[in-house]
């Protein structure tokens, strides 16, 4: 059975306590709610904000019943949550949103693009691998150049390796400390795109409009959007990330990566279940955020409007490039968002900035910010 | 000698955790910086949102100590701050703002029409009145109908009388308490207007476009933004606050209620050294809103830009009109802002909505949101 909707002053548990629970803090508190945050690190962005911070590791079982008593509802602000913690949620019989099923899927690459392919959202081609050997089969079926990547953990770049003759794949395989790994085609793409997509405790959908993002050596560099999509685009988008968060049966925001193929068609690069760094436009440049979003889904409130107020061009500020606070302070078309952390170690995200244009209207009305709509099978 | 401007990670003590004080953090923690809120309430709504909380009387003096030694600068979200605190604060070598004047002036509402005259701008005729005897006088003086107000304290319309006939003045005094009064003889005023304006360390003063401010039973019930006005007001405006900020040495963001007389000329009803609660349309209808601002200000920062992104209304949520919220965040016209109060007690303000609509660009142009410009005079 589902849980009520939570009242104004109830309170909201999120693992984690980086920018993106900061952010969701902030969110929270627009909307009267109370936070708790659980975070190994005491100086944590989001613990500054929360109404309370609880110090423990994420498989700390004193500090997971402290969150679960604390909390009406719990959710992530990343994907690597360990699965026995949410268990263990769960068994204290704590609310959680976005449930263990998406957690398990995101949290394996493999299991992801098999869901994917499953629901009929279309990848790269994959193999997996679990010894040097089965990589140098999978390489040779898959054809060389592919990417190798180990199945769980690793991110902005971290633990891949180019495999540029088949021959490679083994030592690859060994390189990347010989855990089961996926191999994957590359994708010949013309643009990546993502899609901020929402789904309700009953169900509705809302995504925002499309952004196009730019990476620099694994790590987002800048987002634009609305990005320049026909509405044929965005229809494709639109049911991709239906039939992704109606078969997980999700609740919160997610952040789906794509890519772009120079036919149009639109492959899934991977699915983050929870707020994402391409959604930070939304802040500024929509009537809705991405955050407000989030904590309106997992609240068990209705969802909000998504258009694109402005046109929109976000930033991250990585590692000394929030040097730069005081010029882009001083500049008029900046919205500076700064995440409170002290060290700027190199490839750290330590903010982000938002430049607005007004919209052009056709731009917008391609882009397809929604009303929240119902799916068409409502959940039972 | 000033001190220098904040840098980010650094903490801004708020005097106050009202829900003044709870978007006060929200801007801060936006920016990067924490908050510390002195607040005799444990519950208190900013409290929930600031890296710490001290719980203590606005007089008590290890509290402000307390506060003191964790703020690289102090600031207020209510003008009855007493006046041996913020000395109390000054002499432990604290950074203040706005400053002691502001708050001296606006505390005492003879000072503050004696003031607003001598520095050019224009209020309806008064007078003090420290007797019943007095009293009288001043009101056959000044002409009756006129109103009675306490000089100190009060605020949403208590503490104030009608005097209906001088006769009636004597016995008026003895029931507001026979303390210092003054007696305003009353406005002719066509419509109620504010401007929100922000003076930075530096001497650079931007204000927001005017509102239009309608009240019910002593309290502002909703506000229309920007105003409707002709660009000759707006220029008056801009005078009157641009007189007011710089005769102060002003720091952070006042609220200036204005009224309109038939004529045109604008009248000061009262100024607040403080964000105001007619500058809540900002929040979703503006570039940087106005608690952005007021941060930006007493963190030593540039102030932001302050034009118009949208047509807003606010409504005040007051008592037991936060019962809406269901229907209120089922809109999707509704931007809607809850304070985290438990007790919705008649008269006491809940939440805000702020409804948006596209500008006319007309409108937009005659109200006047600025770029920050330099006063003529800097600060030396």
């Amino acid at each position: 059975m589902a849980a009520p909707p939570l009242s104004p002053g109830s309170t909201v548990g999120i693992m984690g306590g980086g920018q993106l629970g900061r952010m969701l803090a902030i969110a929270a508190a627009r909307l009267g709610l109370k936070t708790v945050v659980l975070d190994p690190d005491r100086a944590a962005p989001a613990s500054q904000i929360a109404a309370r911070a609880i110090v423990a590791g994420y498989d700390d079982p004193q500090g997971l019943q402290a969150l679960a008593k604390a909390a009406d509802v719990i959710t992530f602000e990343f994907e690597n949550v360990p699965a026995a913690s949410v268990q263990a949620l769960l068994d204290l019989g704590a609310e959680v949103a976005p449930g263990a099923r998406a957690l398990a899927v995101a949290q394996d690459r493999l299991d992801e693009k098999t869901f994917l392919n499953k629901v009929g959202a279309a990848t790269v081609a994959f193999a997996g691998a679990s010894s040097a050997r089965a990589a140098g089969e999978a390489a040779r079926k898959l054809g060389a150049p592919c990417l190798m990547k180990i199945r769980r953990e690793g991110y902005d770049g971290k633990g891949q390796a180019w495999i540029e003759q088949a021959a490679e794949a083994g030592e690859a395989y060994a390189r990347l400390g010989a855990r089961p790994v996926i191999l994957e085609a590359p994708a010949d793409f013309t643009r990546e795109l993502s899609v901020i997509a929402a789904r309700s405790r009953s169900g509705e959908i809302a995504h925002f409009p499309l952004s196009e993002n730019h990476h620099e050596g694994g790590i987002l560099r800048r987002s634009h959007a609305p990005a320049e999509v026909s509405t044929g685009l965005v229809q494709q988008a639109e049911q991709i990330v239906a039939r992704i968060l109606s078969a997980l049966d999700y609740v919160g925001v997610m952040g789906v990566e794509l890519f772009e193929l120079k036919d149009g068609q639109l492959l899934v690069n991977e699915i983050a279940p929870r707020v994402h760094n391409s959604g930070h436009w939304t802040l500024d440049g929509c009537e809705v955020d991405q955050f407000e979003q989030h904590i309106r889904a997992v609240a068990g409130w209705p969802l909000g409007p998504t258009s694109a107020l402005a046109q929109t061009e976000m930033v991250n500020l990585i590692g000394d490039d929030v040097d730069d606070w005081p010029k882009l302070l001083a500049d008029p078309t900046a919205r500076l968002w700064l995440y409170g952390k002290q060290e700027a170690r190199p490839g750290r995200k330590m903010g982000h900035v938002n430049r607005l244009k007004p919209l052009e209207p056709p731009a917008a009305a391609a882009s397809g910010g929604t009303r929240p709509r119902p799916e068409r099978k409502p959940r039972s």
